[in-house]
């Protein structure tokens, strides 16, 4: 798979003689240098990661790419786009491998590769933002506080590589107590189809300075509209950045029974409702805290998932809990103290708890084994998960919504690796601990050079969907094989919802020219392409 | 002003035969005692504080008001609407007084009362939340936790009569940790102009549990997109709710200067951002603080605003400071010390500042002078400002948003009071705390009865509103009578906010019945009004 195609591959309607004048155009205003077509060159727009059913040659294949390097350079784009209809797909920097990368929905989009805008506009220390355009990453926004020392964090998401845009308007989140990634967005300015370019909130008043301070502005809010959609371009997006604390407190607290989920969510829901806990704290599997530590071919090398016995024994040696509770408490070593205490007290009622500790200043790097996530440093962590199983490592993620109680999370858990099991793959996953949620992430590990593995990852992923839909959970966000489905679920009144995200991308984009088929949204010109990969 | 009108009024298009005949059809459907039309009836529905230059006899004055009682009858009465085009004007209970009450922007529109929609329709203990409908009030939801002793906490506005549903979509706030009612919003239930039911977020799940625990769902989130919108009728809503605390304590800072304005906001933004204090803390100016401790004639009685050498004695006799600092922490009695000490640190900086602070255990209500809002109990305390001029008490508020800067609060406090002491009012507001930003809430308070202060409480709102424009601030909500003006200040390349919400307004409601000119967006069969009072 990942093999190169022959481009043009145009989508239906576009003829090879029109898809040329379109790049002809194209290349006038962006540069020769900034029109992707070679299939070289469009091997980065694959899905890195593709899957059984969806790595057929013409699936998820961009057409060609294109780089601007302005607002102007995409309101003239957009101009094109529109005359041919042809399907343009945005990535700020398409680096969620877990999900397509930076792979369009429908086959002969072209990419609208945003990596070039990558301007940190404006750092505010005192009122704890910045201003970002979509090509900067993590890693860029952090190097460049630490630049100029300013005393502010990222909440880096588990792979630093990503986009502050992109991460945010796919509702990614991290690990400190800005991990809502979405809720920590003020402010954004947005290109819409027709070239119209809107700022949000209280960018719209033209000499203002609040637009990065107060999220709704006057009237309808549209922020949040413009996430997980095909509404419009994102060119701007203000996040706000915790202030670095005086010190902080990594902990972990290992438990050691398979059942214990159930108490570990319901003693930990308090402590994040009463801010006791304010970070993102992660509940992590067993299996996957050892991924960590070691690779899986040392404990078991036989068909199927992993047996128990193999696991308890893998997890014994590695002194590793059946669940691992991170979480980070910061501010002044008095508070911390306090805090810790209550936190101990509550999961000390938890029989076997071991509770694991260590205190930093703020400005002090976490040591060896602490999750410099945790404090503000991006880091490629997540990509450990490639080695677990060997060979050319990839994974693709199943991610429901679970209410933050003890009985919705053994449910689930209980549900995943149950199916996983039964198609070979092993439960490597964990909670990350919303206020009144938990993001449940399951990652399906499969070789890429394995044709059963990377069938039978499809085929997990689709069963899942449907455990999750009989049981009534919702998935956050999906690959894109699975956009469609996972809209599906989203069923009450006969689809009521995805009718109203409908009329509105018809009524922005009535040439359907923006992302067809993102999220399960399809513009009218396109919508018989639903369900179709 | 307030005399009764002789209905109907219609909105121009619509005949007195149509409207008699779309009125048949609505008392087929919601009852003939639901359907209010007698001049005495329609009274409830008049802008209850008009002011200058909006009491005219047909100003924002509704030709009819309906009352239904469930989705089914909101959308047989959408169907006849929409047949004849008459606009409807949607309020929950419509207690907003200083906003316009329950009158619609359109004259001649029909107001749609949901009050009768008000059962509280799920309350759940252990993920901290309620679903309810429009007409439940802050006491309704309040009393129904005291009556089942559910340890949560509503968060209170200034007036607890106030719809939990109406204050949440207009962006109302409170003063608890949960102070940002529209960020405590969790779950909508939506009826679109065309009839269709939409439940956002994970409302759409058929059988799900998460509708009221996660807000986003899967793809665009619209809840934001219908606050302060006119996009659909809102039938439902999920809120969260605080935890009842183990203990609080109810603190205020009293500060002697004018000026310490700058500084207190340079010093509170710190705590606020780290968290030390996390509710809505207030800024109470001097005289708002006297003002619920004695009547105005007893400082002054001649013409104009007050005095300075007058404030000064009242502040002086009454123990009041020039500025008060209104705070609460909530949690256990060790963690309450620990970060009160960090507020006395830093605001002892501050030269004069006197601190008085109350602490109460989780069950006990404040003491005489505390504030109940405070520990989560409605109250109607915002009314006592009705008393401070005498005679028939009114105000209308100028309510612009200001970054969390102590310049840019000196700023806004000066531009205000200036402006104000030439129109002859007093300065009676405050500032009440977000995180990056404040609420700047200034009231212009005049006697109903004194036909020049009306006129000039008008006047001075234009004025004001001009002010801001020209120094780049923007309200975050307006009167009837400013919605076009305070929409204009959102101008970012001619308008394209706006232009994006007209465009979404057509598409979602083709015939423009509902709530024309709400927040300056009107649909295109009444573009033409834009700007009309």
């Amino acid at each position: 798979m990942n093999q190169p195609i022959t481009p043009p591959i145009t989508p239906a309607p576009v003829t090879a003689a029109q898809f040329d004048r379109a790049l002809a155009g194209w290349r006038a205003i962006v540069g020769e240098p900034h029109v992707l077509t070679s299939a070289a060159d469009l091997a980065a727009y694959r899905d890195p990661f593709a899957f059984g059913g969806t790595d057929e040659h013409d699936t998820f294949a961009a057409s060609a790419a294109l780089r601007p390097a302005s607002v102007d350079e995409i309101r003239a784009v957009l101009r094109i786009a529109n005359q041919f209809r042809i399907p343009l797909w945005t990535v700020s920097t398409g680096r969620n491998f877990a999900y397509g990368g930076a792979a369009p929905r429908l086959s002969g989009s072209v990419v609208l590769d945003l990596q070039r805008m990558n301007r940190i506009v404006e750092v505010n220390e005192t009122l704890a933002y910045a201003l970002v355009e979509p090509g900067v990453s993590y890693f860029d926004l952090h190097a460049h506080l630490r630049a100029n020392g300013i005393r502010l964090w990222v909440d880096p998401p588990a792979s630093g590589w990503g986009s502050v845009v992109g991460n945010t308007l796919e509702r990614g989140f991290g690990y400190t107590d800005y991990g809502d990634h979405a809720a920590t967005q003020c402010g954004m300015e947005v290109v819409l189809a027709n070239g119209d370019v809107v700022r949000t909130g209280m960018g719209a008043i033209d000499t203002g300075t609040a637009w990065q301070v107060y999220r709704p502005g006057y009237g309808p809010s549209f922020d949040a509209m413009f996430m997980q959609s095909n509404f419009g371009i994102v060119t701007r997006l203000g996040v706000w950045l915790m202030p670095a604390p005086p010190a902080y407190l990594l902990g972990e607290i290992q438990f050691q029974h398979e059942t214990d989920l159930d108490a570990i969510v319901d003693t930990l829901r308090p402590l994040r409702l009463d801010d006791t806990i304010r970070n993102h704290a992660v509940i992590e599997g067993g299996l996957r805290r050892a991924a960590g530590l070691s690779a899986r071919s040392r404990w078991y090398d036989g068909p199927g998932a992993m047996p128990e016995s193999a696991v308890t024994a893998m997890l014994r040696e590695l002194n590793v809990g059946r669940w691992n509770l991170h979480f980070a408490l910061y501010g002044t070593p008095e508070l911390i103290d306090a805090r810790y205490a209550l936190v101990r007290r509550a999961f000390a009622r938890i029989p076997g708890a071991r509770f694991l500790a260590t205190r930093y200043a703020g400005d002090a790097q976490p040591v060896d084994g602490g999750d410099r996530n945790l404090a503000g440093i991006p880091a490629m962590s997540a990509f450990r998960m490639l080695d677990w199983r060997g060979g050319a490592g990839a994974h693709v993620d199943f991610a429901p919504v679970c209410p933050a109680s003890g009985r919705d999370a053994l449910r689930q858990y209980t549900m995943v690796k149950t199916r996983a099991a039964e198609y070979g793959f092993d439960y490597y996953g964990g909670f990350t601990a919303g206020t009144r949620h938990l993001h449940h992430i399951f990652a399906a590990i499969f070789d890429r050079d394995d044709a059963q593995q990377t069938e039978q990852a499809g085929a997990l992923l689709r069963s899942l969907m449907s455990d999750a839909r009989a049981a009534g959970y919702g998935q956050y966000r999906a690959h894109l094989a699975y956009m469609d489905f996972a809209a599906a679920q989203y069923g009450f009144n006969d689809g009521a919802l995805l009718r109203l995200s409908e009329t509105i991308k018809d009524a922005l984009d009535p040439n359907g020219i923006l992302a067809p088929g993102k999220q399960g949204i399809w513009p009218a010109a396109w919508r018989d392409r639903r369900g179709y990969t």
